[in-house]
């Protein structure tokens, strides 16, 4: 599938169309509301819907409403190729953030369509429900519900703006709850050959080096202990000396230094590692600006693609807390760490998209995606990061169609090296 | 003055009656109330003051409620000496902040009596008005306003509890505000030869030291970035590699951690120094465990006897924060300083007091203290500190009565010495 096809441009005409409706269709005030199988989410499917229509796509939609599009392969019972992302947004979003994906499948799947290519397998774009979590604390419903992976239990989690429950949600938009309960299987693993998912960057990396899109070569789990402490005592700033001081605030500052230090040396070893306190605060009942603290609370977020490298460095914050706690005779209490896994993408796709950048460059994810779902389901996933101004999660995302362009553009030409 | 004199004791016996009134008389619940121009400060008045009428001590009230219980000299023209402290308290202090000094001096005169000591000039113990600024928020008002040195506009500053003026709780009980209104001079700094004040310690010092008492080099004063804050961005803590944040908490930690090594620095060089960030907090409404923190806030403490320390470190701080917020990419605002200066104490007096103990120790005041204002105003000033488990300023002061004998003895003896 060779030859002239590599000259095949992705339908931007079609994308500049879907990212203009679907604009014009959630915005509410300055930004983006597609609420997870909420109104605004369900505006999005039916204007993609109705984009696949026209282009003769074959439609279907599964128990909790995941939207599937398929231009037919010569084989239909080969394992097809899914190009999918989600089409719900954080409250006051901006307008990329997931649905930049499924257009980038529509606009290859439409190419494909002028081009006259009938492809060996199937190729299908899902539009997938629910990957926020900020509706309801659930993160990926669409993707994990749609592998049985969801804990029946989230069916009773309260959407946070209005308290109405995951499964009355369902219902009302006319989907089976009783998937979920059931833990049942709507996507069988062994029948996708492929996930590629197209989002933008998330991080300010590809501005930062003037590149239009990158490949990702993992996203990063997350280990955090969430509700840390530091126990020292209270104590008149004017009338205690050093020696005999339990500075909560001073032995914090000493951990969290010392964990800067381990990230650098980290990095320069080459391991990917962020560390973020990104909460930090001393009592407001009980602190005083001639007191010395005797509590602080903080969060510790570490983040790689490598779970042993998530490891390796809790163990390390565990060790340095017990030591600077003795030298500052206070207490940490780290807690327990909330673990979300890593996922490694496709060692062999990427190397194939990596090709197909003019300027190859790779990145891990900071955030997580509907593709770490597939990726852990043991499917070769891939994925492509577009350039994109402000970060996400705003009103003020940008993405240029002119770097979508080059994204949706290394994702085609994969699709046209199936089956590798 | 010398010879048998010197077996001299202060009356222990007196000293433990008035502690125990005290805390009789003043106790609310588990703490002591003793609140300035209130009834608890009053009460405290009353009782020392009938101790001094049964010691038949020349007895009178100044304008604004300073009581001045005298043992007349010989020379009832030359130059007094002074030995005072306050009798109030914070809310639910403890018996002794303050009080120990004030009967420190009457069981010093005791024993004189006892004895039939006639001094060469008077010798005065003075009961202090208003010194915690819990009550008002204005420090020193017995001390400060009997020089004539209180801003008139504090008259209408109102109580923390009631928001009563201050100057209806003057007039409330007896005494007359134009005196402040009139910046009137009280006391005449020539015609006092020293003033002498034994407090407790208000820090772990002396019971880390395992010694009963110390005298004190100086009162630390205070120079403080009350609204010291940071300015980040707020991002992603996942998606945003170390080279592109804007982490007001890392920012943060790096400078704080920085100045403490410039107070290692200058400890080691011998200065006076405590450095203390008491208030340190991200914002609550912003911040979240998977952001990067765009803004904390803090408070600066730095306390020395020193004000070329104070300076010098202030400059250092304000130098560090340009510096690492441009490494960090963010922007510090330090803010101005609220300063009050240190005073230091007489060095003959102090030379002469650490003669007086068995196990001479000599250490700065950490917190401010009355005698700081007798030595701005030009008098020779001295301190004892009696050690005190618990701190100050809660209900669990505990001073024993052998480690205030010390401190009272010493105290005795330089009366003796007098004229030095």
């Amino acid at each position: 599938m060779a030859g002239g096809l590599t000259r095949m441009r992705p339908d931007l005409e079609l994308a500049a169309r879907l990212f203009d409706g679907l604009s014009r269709t959630t915005r509410q005030g300055r930004g983006i509301v597609r609420d997870s199988y909420g109104a605004g989410e369900q505006a999005a499917h039916d204007l993609v819907r109705a984009a696949a229509a026209t282009l003769d796509l074959e439609i279907s939609v599964d128990a909790i409403g995941n939207l599937m599009m398929t231009l037919p392969g010569r084989d239909r019972s080969a394992p097809r190729v899914l190009i999918g992302s989600h089409l719900d947004s954080v409250p006051q979003g901006g307008n990329y953030d997931g649905a930049a994906g499924v257009v980038a499948g529509l606009s290859a799947l439409s190419a494909l369509r002028q081009a006259g290519v009938e492809p060996a397998h199937d190729l299908t774009v899902m539009a997938i429900r629910a990957e926020e979590s900020a509706w309801f604390d659930v993160p990926y419903i669409g993707s994990a519900g749609a592998f049985g992976l969801l804990d029946p239990a989230c069916l009773s989690v309260k959407r946070s703006d209005n308290e109405r429950t995951l499964e009355s949600a369902l219902i009302e938009r006319g989907f089976d709850a009783r998937a979920i309960r059931d833990r049942r299987r709507l996507l069988e693993p062994a029948r996708i050959r492929a996930f590629l998912e197209l989002h933008i960057e998330q991080g300010p990396t590809l501005v930062a080096r003037g590149l239009p899109a990158a490949v990702v070569t993992g996203i990063r789990g997350c280990k955090r202990f969430r509700n840390a402490r530091c126990l020292g005592k209270y104590a008149h700033s004017g009338a205690v000396d050093r020696p005999y001081r339990q500075d909560a605030v001073a032995a914090t500052v000493a951990l969290l230094h010392h964990l800067e230090t381990v990230w650098v040396q980290a990095q320069d070893a080459g391991a990917d590692l962020v560390l973020t306190s990104g909460e930090l605060y001393t009592d407001p009942a009980l602190h005083g600006p001639s007191k010395i603290a005797g509590e602080t609370r903080f969060v510790l977020d570490l983040r790689s693609v490598s779970q042993a490298t998530m490891d390796a460095v809790a163990a390390q914050a565990r060790a340095a807390a017990a030591r600077i706690g003795e030298a500052y005779r206070v207490s940490f209490d780290l807690g327990v760490t909330s673990d979300s896994p890593s996922a490694v993408m496709d060692a062999r796709l990427r190397r194939r998209l990596l090709s197909l950048l003019d300027q190859p460059f790779e990145m891990p994810s900071g955030a997580g995606h509907d593709a770490a779902v597939f990726a852990k389901a043991g499917i070769p996933t891939a994925m492509i990061f577009v350039r994109n101004e402000q970060g996400s999660h705003n009103p003020d995302e940008a993405m240029a169609l002119e770097d979508f362009a080059v994204g949706a553009r290394s994702l085609l030409r994969l699709l046209l090296d199936f089956p590798l």
